[in-house]
């Protein structure tokens, strides 16, 4: 089925942004994956090339494309080749914007152009170890002084956590009220900031995951972002947005394992004849081919909502939950129709089905995204 | 989520319909479920205000309206109430368009008119009871005489089997040749068609559903249509609208099922408090929600291509598999949500959930839907 | 597999019982069906032979069998058949052996000796319209005179509500404690105590389901069942044997299910070979059969515990939540690979899937199932 | 529920054996997953205590234990502790009993004592890198001379493949007939047999796994096992134990994986209290716990009929079949009930998830239990 939404100049921009991958990843992502790390240099060939930050005003050293569609488009590109290692969209989409958004203007000229220029790079750390997703019962805290935040407390799963140089910290600013969070701007080699260990994943190898350590962090009170009494308000509206960028992200990942395993049946055989001609084979891949095309329908339909600043937040969990599902049932059975294969980290598909296990888990788990589409038709519990 | 696609003019045309529907059909339907059939007026009713054959040219009788979005609002009115008890679809979009596309000019005028009016009922005869679905095992066949065709066979599963007055027959034409079908138009009284005795259904209870009997009938030859060795062929290009039109009917009564649940567990409670408030109640029909938002964006894309003659086979077969499946599932969890009322007929979810079932057998099971999607997919087995 | 634990005592008494159900049944359940009820005197045939109450004593009409199997064994060979059309087990394994229980030797006397022979029927009520399977949410009240309680309330899904001539009843009698509950022995023909219509049901067409109304019925405290302040004890006493019941029934029926559409398979055929032959329809039985097996050496494993007081309420549990779920699995799979033959009524699997569909719901529903599971392995929420 | 079956000699056994497992394994576990190797004295230890080959007669060093119960207790104490890292049952129970059912006296005497002891670690090669589990298709060839075969070929995936001393290799040993196939003994060290690179899987990283390449490998015909031409035959005899090996393993390890995430559930909360308080989570472990005890029984069923003689192969792999998918699902809810962590290798969830997925893959897929199932039911089709 065509997908309508995508006219000329996003056709130029795919291919553009696939030639990057083909040379400069390519040959390079299970180098990646065994190091279990990107190399820093590659934000900066990317932000050369005008991939990173590609919505940011010009004058900060972006491309002034707010267009969903050219995020979505590296998105696909990237899963469509299987994990390319490194955790841009993240840099770019998804911890950006808030400089953009509630950053003072000092602090945009301070950040931006270095992050377009993939000189800095950026994470967010929000989880922590005993807390999880639950936002109000973290236990990092800031306490306000004359000229500075003292900043006490843990951070978990932090994606980026090794390589980034400047990290959206959200931390309590309360004592009273758990509710009342603040966001600040740590910088690499603030005294009291350590990273932990990096973090042995099931898959996404080539992404360095860490912890981290505050131990009276002074931070300057420029780097507060915004209102300190507003993170929780401020994390809530980049929601929809991570939500739309993890479903069209499981959305490729399932398209390319099942492109790989509808090629693989066809040329492996069994008792004589290629896999692709045995029954059970052809009704479960007609299956996903349905559910595949299906779901692309409805994630192009929320990417030209969102455009419009119409997606609502039970839509963008309709997305999240209906693709990263559907991602792990298709890696599920394109292991099972690769035989033995499936069970090998050298073939494609084994790689593929360890990195989707987590799409289910983070930016907002498939209980949380049901306990929100819930809300929406039966009201609060 | 709104859904786009619809303009002014089909909000109207869709009000205009479900006011017919609360009058000439709500308060009646109950009764023809119990009866097994529904009264022939109906089908004078609905034509007197336009609603059959909206498609075809003025001077047949219709409004000229081929925009499949029309139908589609007459089929979602008709399943968000439940049962309406007949089965116009099939005489309005399923077997008169034959006559459109197919017949001469005289049978035309002969046919279309009358069922615009709806004082002329139409079926259409191909299942046949050792044969299934399968066209080329049939068994009916007809012989070539000088003025006539003599028909002799039998068919089953025919809707609209009783009401109708004109029914579109297979048979075939070759002796040597197995896929080699013509199709006749017989009629109410012809000598030596007989009707058997209507089959009790699972559910559907208001349409009448019967067996035919065809021994020597004498068919003019005015009343072969088309090209008497096309069959096949003429039978196959309403596959995609037929699908279509399934597909579309399976999402609404699934919403329809859906909103019934929903509403019945906000007031229904067990111990103390809303069944709504229970986190199983709530997950299941946050994934039902979701599911079934994700399926009504793809069958509105579906009708916009079919609009622009564009869908194409394995797409409808998507359509079909995805919401008649979603549309059991959803029948299902409303049943088990409903407790004991879920079991009793006097409760709406139950005769959805009975008329529902049928959705994955007709109009071409899901098995072949499935071979359909894997042809398309993997190419033959 | 051999199923072990059956001796040749187990295996006569099957074959008489079978002989009795080709006799006396099989030529008659279709009618049946239709009329909506059963003969009463199907119970007396059945008391004659023996096969009421087969654990009572001799002085009571008994055969002294306690030894679960003989009602396993008559369970089973009922639901081979399909549907037999009379709740024998519902009057002589669920109700009389309260009476056995909790009544005095007075009441012993006067009921079990006519229900043995099938002369007076038994049932039990206590569901209501609002209050569903939560006990204490009630409104059925018994107040206490000189000599008799004054019982006001209704009750809704009482099997063998129409024939029954005993029925033991729950009520409330205390207007403080809402968990204390009397059993009432409400007797045809007390004044004030009046049967609804029959209830229509989606399946089981042959079991007489109705409503029960008591306007100041006056029942005499001879017709109090033991301690009037221990209904509740009472009842929960009979949970465990209520759900193996159903664990045994819903398999046999499941077993049945899959015996016919094995053999419907076989014969069918669809392009020219058996529907046996195609993959997708192995594949499927062959899961189903897989689960069959394993079921049934759990339920029968159930058995031996039961019968050596031993089996827990959780295992109990356990048991007819995955045979009542396996069941519906059967018959759905049992229906999809019959085609259009699967949709309508004449086909047994038709009617085996409308009968299924109710054990998910009845004595505890699934969701109840899950809740005594999850408080064995997890303690209260 | 408690397991029958067991009796005082059955519990000493197990306890020793759990005893070793902790001093010996447990320690030692996460180093040998890094390695992705056991150290082979861990045979010799285990040897020493008399776990190897317990069923071999004294003579041969053994225990003379057939009863398969003392192979399923350390299977189950195996997967009750997690992966503990290396295959030997593989070795006592797979491989060994070839040579005591098909080898000569001076075969038995060679290998068995020194297998008892630990001293020689044993291997079978069956697959090959293009035919997978369809013997008919594999490409090694024996081509007989003197006093001796000339061996060519290749195997991949073989377990204990860089420990193993001597492998059963299978090998046509006819050019006309493909079913032809001999086994022979290869042992380590023989010219022209080369071991492949270590093959890194997605999880049971302590197994070595391996590919094997034989170029003109002269056999000496002392290496023959039994006839050269029935190795089908010889393969045949052992698939029942070798799927009732895997199930029991299957099952051992999903019980485990519920253990913890029962466990971690109760300790780990989330909204400020318990996950285990959910709903959610209380359904669907409440599922799992039923399948648990259900598929336990019948597996424990299992392995008394197969100490009897009498486990058919359709039920053998039945229980493969419901064991490794029950085991996919319980890792699968156990990881996202640990949220982020259940994607940490750190935790053991997620090292069992990774472990698990090969079950419905080795000894004969999920699809082969299929067909085998099938055709007892079904016939050939």
């Amino acid at each position: 089925m065509q997908r309508p939404g995508f006219d000329s100049e996003h056709l130029m921009f795919r291919e553009s942004y696939r030639a990057f991958l083909q040379q400069e990843v390519q040959p390079y992502k299970q180098a990646w994956r065994k190091a279990g790390i990107v190399p820093r240099e590659m934000f900066q060939k990317m932000g050369a090339l005008g991939f990173l930050l590609v919505w940011a005003d010009e004058a900060h050293g972006g491309l002034g494309l707010w267009d969903f569609r050219y995020q979505q488009i590296m998105i696909e590109e990237d899963n469509r080749l299987g994990e390319v290692g490194f955790y841009h969209t993240l840099h770019s989409r998804l911890v950006a914007p808030y400089l953009q958004h509630f950053g003072s203007a000092q602090q945009q000229a301070r950040y931006l152009p270095a992050c377009a220029r993939g000189d800095s790079i950026l994470a967010i750390a929000m989880t922590e170890p005993d807390a999880g997703s639950d936002l109000a019962g973290m236990k990092t805290r800031a306490v306000e002084h004359a000229d500075h935040w003292l900043l006490n407390g843990a951070k978990t799963y932090i994606s980026n956590g090794i390589n980034a140089d400047v990290l959206l910290v959200a931390a309590k600013t309360s004592a009273d009220n758990p509710r009342q969070i603040g966001l600040f701007l740590l910088e690499r080699g603030m005294p009291g900031f350590e990273r932990g260990r990096q973090l042995e994943k099931m898959g996404l190898h080539a992404q360095d995951t860490c912890e981290l350590f505050f131990t009276d962090v002074r931070v300057p009170k420029d780097n507060v972002l915004g209102d300190v009494t507003q993170g929780l308000n401020y994390l809530k509206t980049s929601l929809v947005e991570e939500r739309l960028i993890s479903a069209v992200g499981s959305l490729a990942n399932a398209q390319g394992g099942f492109e790989l395993t509808r090629d693989y049946v066809r040329q492996r055989k069994a008792f004589g004849r290629p896999i692709a001609e045995f029954q059970n084979t052809r009704f479960k891949l007609a299956e996903l081919a349905a559910e595949l095309e299906v779901a692309q329908v409805y994630v192009d339909h929320c990417v030209t909502q969102h455009n419009a600043g119409e997606l609502s937040a039970q839509s963008a969990a309709k997305a999240k939950l209906v693709t990263s599902e559907l991602e792990s049932r298709v890696m599920d059975t394109g292991v099972q129709l690769h035989g033995g294969a499936g069970y090998m980290q050298e073939y494609e598909i084994c790689q593929r089905f360890l990195d989707a296990r987590v799409s289910r888990i983070f930016a907002g788990s498939s209980e949380i995204m049901k306990e929100i589409i819930a809300r929406a038709v039966l009201g609060h519990a």
